[in-house]
């Protein structure tokens, strides 16, 4: 079956080897095999952490092997510096700004000839600018960051200007087909007048369970020790993620808005706010004084035959963040645990909505999803 | 937006402009603008239906414009013949046997240089000659139409050769983003396990009604006047067109079987097949005979706190398609109506899988999805 298949080398520059970007590597050596039968080989030319950046000696010829590859992921996991991974040769090391430059040089080099996908898994808002030079070099971007694509609307234009050159499939639902199947339907033409969702597998969990009578602070604190949540659980608790999910959606429908525009109910109000108590006395204080809330909200929405969600909606001029009372026995509705749901309302999805559904987290799934992208780029380089 | 775009040409070539193709004509024609702005163009360069191909005077450079295609449109539904539009000049017309060397010719010409997607929008095993010798001239494949995919394996072989210019979206739940879901989680590195699917919204809607508690006789041919199945219901009810789905995500999943191998359960028996009586009998006496098995099974499943669905199902060494019994509160279980629904289990979703819902049938949704393909392909050419 591969008879006739040219073979592809596809140079990957990866920002960001924590969690989802270590996973990353972890897959693109589990799959070389399962690539290669299919005419593509993946060469990571270097990968940048917050302190330093390691590339291979000759950037143009050469990618990290396996075995170096799993010392970076052994090396992150145990949050070691790059630095250590000198010992093993062929590789270079360049901390903060000349990294910054090496990274330019690197997609200058690349850019319009092989091309070269820059990976962003991070979780900055520091990526922006390197990126949107990478953009003018002729690189392709992956992104798993959603910040690069929140920014402001300049920004955002500048990175897609060119947007066969451009994949974020794992900033909305991890590796969930949202962004595809979005991009999908637009690209037939069929208008799409709403989309509604539930899109952070925390609140999702915590939502579901308080429906089944346990109490808003106690639910919480347990996803917090499953590791559900953030450190600090208000990161979930705000929306700001969801929203940020939301922006993107809306801005791929063409929309031309910013976060700013984005209505955000908050699951707490300002007096249990970062700026106002400790982590700490949030979980000891604030969190309990919203129980009583959340329970009568759960239960007016029961007395009329309705569950709350927390989801995001993008319809007419509308895109709103926040609680949410739906049928129980619309897809959202009938969601349990932490899993993810879109629908997707359009002229051929109008009675019943197009649904996605599935594991929305989790660095394994969101990394798969990043993988997905950088396949899916190379039919630019046949 | 569109700064930096560079414009692409598609010239497509459609055989079948029946429900399917002539639908796709229209999508054309209402997304032209839409596709311009993101530097498509698609241009038409030839129609082929069972009896001749009419193609523009000057393949190289031509295409047909909007008022000619919505002509077409308005032709076909009329069930007029293709030679009709030779007064709109600026056309040619071949036959047959003719017919097929120009499209050879055609693919020759465009193939290898701009590209050509040759869109088969039939319903034919006759396509997949001529679809194998454009593929060896360079061309791209779109399928709407199940058959070349479900012949021996070695023509699948010879389709799928170079496959990134193949996409068969439409083959499996209409325009529902199945196939390229699959493609992404093979593509990651996450293997799949599981594949379970209601892929026809004929049988969906029909066990859905029937738990409901109404006979399976006063069903089907409620849905035949519904014009949910086809003339003769027997063509669903026999499970061929979800077994051929079903062998089109066996074989991406790189099971080299073929439909032999599947084992499909029909829902009526030999004794009443297009052998040995004709559909006014079939629908007169054959069908009432169906109820009390059907009902005794639906009972059954109830009893166990089950459902009965039409399903397909791949896993470990089964291809099989036919009624299982499910929980209610899976995907599967909940189905309601002419919903399509697939599940797909693999690493990333196994506790719960990634679900995949929606309309899964109609010539305007199958239409969607051959056009999104299209604009896919056209990455290639860039």
């Amino acid at each position: 079956m591969t008879e006739g298949i040219t073979t592809v080398t596809v140079p990957v520059l990866l920002l960001g080897c924590g969690g989802v970007g270590r996973e990353l590597l972890h897959h693109i050596v589990a799959s070389r095999h399962l690539h290669s039968k299919r005419g593509v080989v993946l060469r990571v030319v270097g990968v940048r952490d917050s302190r330093s950046l390691l590339q291979v000696e000759d950037v143009a010829t050469m990618g990290f092997d396996d075995a170096f590859l799993t010392e970076i992921c052994r090396i992150k996991s145990s949050s070691s510096s790059l630095s250590a991974l000198l010992d093993f040769g062929h590789c270079q090391l360049f901390k903060d700004s000349e990294a910054t430059t090496k990274i330019l040089d690197i997609a200058g080099l690349l850019g319009r000839t092989t091309g070269l996908s820059v990976v962003d898994c991070t979780a900055s808002t520091e990526t922006v600018g390197i990126l949107k030079e990478t953009v003018d070099l002729g690189c392709c971007i992956v992104l798993a960051n959603k910040k690069p694509l929140t920014c402001g609307i300049d920004d955002y234009d500048k990175l897609i200007s060119n947007i066969r050159r451009i994949r974020f499939e794992s900033t909305v639902g991890a590796g969930l087909p949202v962004i595809v199947s979005v991009t999908r339907v637009l690209a037939s033409g069929d208008p799409i007048y709403r989309i509604i969702g539930s899109l952070s597998g925390t609140l999702g969990y915590v939502m579901s369970e308080v429906e089944d009578g346990k109490s808003f602070s106690k639910v919480v604190l347990a996803a917090k020790s499953l590791g559900y949540t953030e450190p600090d659980p208000r990161d979930d608790l705000s929306g700001m993620d969801v929203a940020r999910k939301a922006l993107i959606l809306a801005r791929l429908l063409g929309w031309r808005i910013n976060m700013d525009d984005i209505q955000v109910d908050s699951l707490y109000s300002n007096e249990h706010g970062p700026n106002s108590m400790s982590t700490e006395d949030f979980l000891r204080i604030g969190l309990p004084s919203l129980d009583r809330d959340v329970q009568e909200r759960v239960s007016a929405a029961s007395s009329r035959g309705k569950v709350l969600r927390y989801v995001c909606v993008i319809e007419g001029s509308r895109c709103q963040v926040g609680l949410q009372e739906l049928p129980k026995d619309s897809p959202l509705g009938r969601l349990r645990g932490s899993d993810n749901v879109v629908e997707i309302y359009s002229r051929c999805y109008k009675d019943s909505p197009l649904v996605i559904q599935g594991a929305g987290a989790g660095n394994d799934t969101t990394a798969a999803g990043v993988l997905a992208d950088i396949i899916d780029l190379q039919d630019l380089f046949h």
